[in-house]
């Protein structure tokens, strides 16, 4: 729990982020302070959300806050608090003079580092089995989304129409929405990691390169897919068979206990050893579960070691200037001697 | 111009909300700072976007960062900077320390009162043609959507669907995206202002109301129109024709000079009088442009005058509980002795 996590010279946290706040009280709103004391929760919502609080918000104590200022004030004596720490990375400056000043009232004082953050960071790493039921059903309805939207692609079919067609499925099966603006590229574009897809056309000889996600009940999942159209090149098969196997090296190291940089470096030094240094410049993968980007970073060189329960991305690429671009993403989960993978598309390089 | 309205005893301005430094530089990107001085602007961005940002970022000077730090301080060095306002609505307190080691090397100080958030948000009152044909585009697009997704609507398609029927057209027609989470709502649910579409059927004897808008190039659009569906009662068209009524009245205060509180008052008076006292709790209106709520609020007693160019939304309603609600709304430009309606969908009340 929270509260026994918190440094000892402090008293209490507010917590404003919606992923947090729904972290902690499993309830879903635009707005709300979750105030978190050494012995009890306070949630404060308006008006708007008390009703559905009331019935949904686990683990606290719902308050239906008229003027903030009064109740969060009174509830701060009353626990006669004095230090409480705020949530650095999510408290703007104009709403932590608001909160300053409504501590001063009550005799408090705000902790401002980056603390919080930090010890929220490393509770939410390690998933629970319906977080990870979460993120699997929205990894399925990414896989069925795609499937469908693959028997629509035809020569001249742009970028564009692809991905709103694949995020439409992806919402009519129930999703809450995408894990980020879907990538969908095509051609030479497949070398850029960050494009955007655009009216660019499908043709003959292409590459097309989803890296997609959907969201289901706050939770995102993550794939990346690389798909051959038409007549492909010795060279396109040669760069996706190196992609494919640096990623399955990389998620062989994968258990509890290794660190992020043993599995960046064995998708990196394959790659690298295939003649692509300097092609693959991200990194190898990164967490994900409210967010799309959590702890840790998969990258070069890092000690932050995997423990059971974590949830990572895998996903090497080479990117070939005005050429092509291949990359494979998987989502697994940390056990105790392997990964466990939330995705079953197939990998083996698909003509479409 | 910025620099202009800066107050005396600052220097410079650094700049980090998207929307701000779309406003100020019509340069879209997800991360960049823009430092505003009093003789120049620079656009700190990062290498995924420096070749775009040299093409099409306006009024400023494009640098590249590799270590923003190192660089940034360069430039406040170079320019003798000593006190620089931080934009407080954005910048995080994790931002706003790692800013101010920056500045702290750089020999200067941040400034952070809400002054700047002011400062911007009184310049982006004030839409140019640029902005307002941008804003008249997503609206045709909206109105285009909702005509098409109208013909769909029959006896138990619900409400979720219906919303993403409508999302997906608009993009299909070159959105950007949806301004907000589409609001299509029917039957008892119409009588929820904040209600969200989930599996509900439209049946007969429905209200369907739908509080929708696109976006494009960055600017909103904002409408709702209240539908019957079959067998309307007596007591529905008569509280549609009042909140049609209350609509037109406030519309029509709409001028050069006039007070926001005038403006609602025009509505909230003929919905009091026509006996709907208590079931029309929200404002009357409120900014629109590159963010879907900006100043001025249209409520009661405000005495925010308006003036031509700002944009403005008019949008009361009558909330009748667990029966039935109407909301009519159009966005609207002040001009000199009237306003510009942006919409051009009838306000019939009109039976699906």
């Amino acid at each position: 729990m929270l509260a026994e996590l918190l440094p000892n010279d402090v008293d209490g946290a507010i917590i404003i982020s919606n992923e947090n706040r729904r972290y902690f009280t499993n309830f879903v709103s635009s707005l709300g302070y979750l105030l978190v004391t050494r012995k009890d929760s306070y949630l404060l919502v308006d008006s708007r959300y008390s009703e559905a609080a009331h019935k949904q918000a686990e683990n606290c104590t719902v308050v239906k806050f008229g003027k903030l200022s009064d109740d969060l004030c009174d509830i701060i004596k009353q626990n006669n608090l004095k230090n409480i720490m705020l949530e650095s990375a999510s408290f703007t400056l104009t709403e932590c003079a608001y909160i300053e000043n409504i501590l001063d009232k009550a005799g408090a004082k705000a902790v401002k580092s980056d603390e919080l953050n930090k010890i929220i960071n490393t509770m939410r790493l390690y998933k629970t089995e319906d977080e990870t039921e979460k993120m699997h059903t929205a990894q399925m309805m990414t896989e069925k989304a795609l499937t469908e939207t693959l028997k629509l692609i035809k020569e001249g079919v742009s970028e564009r129409n692809i991905a709103l067609e694949l995020e439409f499925r992806m919402r009519k099966l129930g999703a809450d929405g995408v894990s980020f603006d879907l990538i969908v590229l095509s051609g030479k574009k497949t070398s850029m990691p960050h494009g955007v897809p655009d009216n660019n056309k499908v043709k003959n000889g292409d590459f097309i390169l989803f890296d997609i996600g959907a969201t289901y009940k706050g939770y995102h999942s993550d794939m990346t897919r690389t798909y051959g159209f038409g007549n492909i090149t010795a060279e396109q098969k040669r760069v996706y068979a190196t992609v494919k196997q640096a990623q399955q090296n990389a998620l062989d190291t994968v258990r509890e206990g290794v660190m992020c940089g043993e599995v960046d470096k064995a998708a990196r030094s394959y790659i690298y050893h295939a003649g692509y240094e300097g092609y693959f410049g991200h990194s190898t993968g990164h967490g994900v579960g409210l967010e799309i980007h959590e702890v840790p970073s998969v990258s070069p060189n890092s000690d932050f070691r995997l423990h059971s329960g974590m949830v990572i991305t895998v996903e090497p690429g080479i990117y070939l200037p005005d050429n092509f671009g291949v990359r494979i993403e998987d989502m697994v989960i940390v056990s105790n001697d392997k990964y466990i993978n939330f995705a079953s598309l197939s990998k083996e390089l698909i003509i479409l």
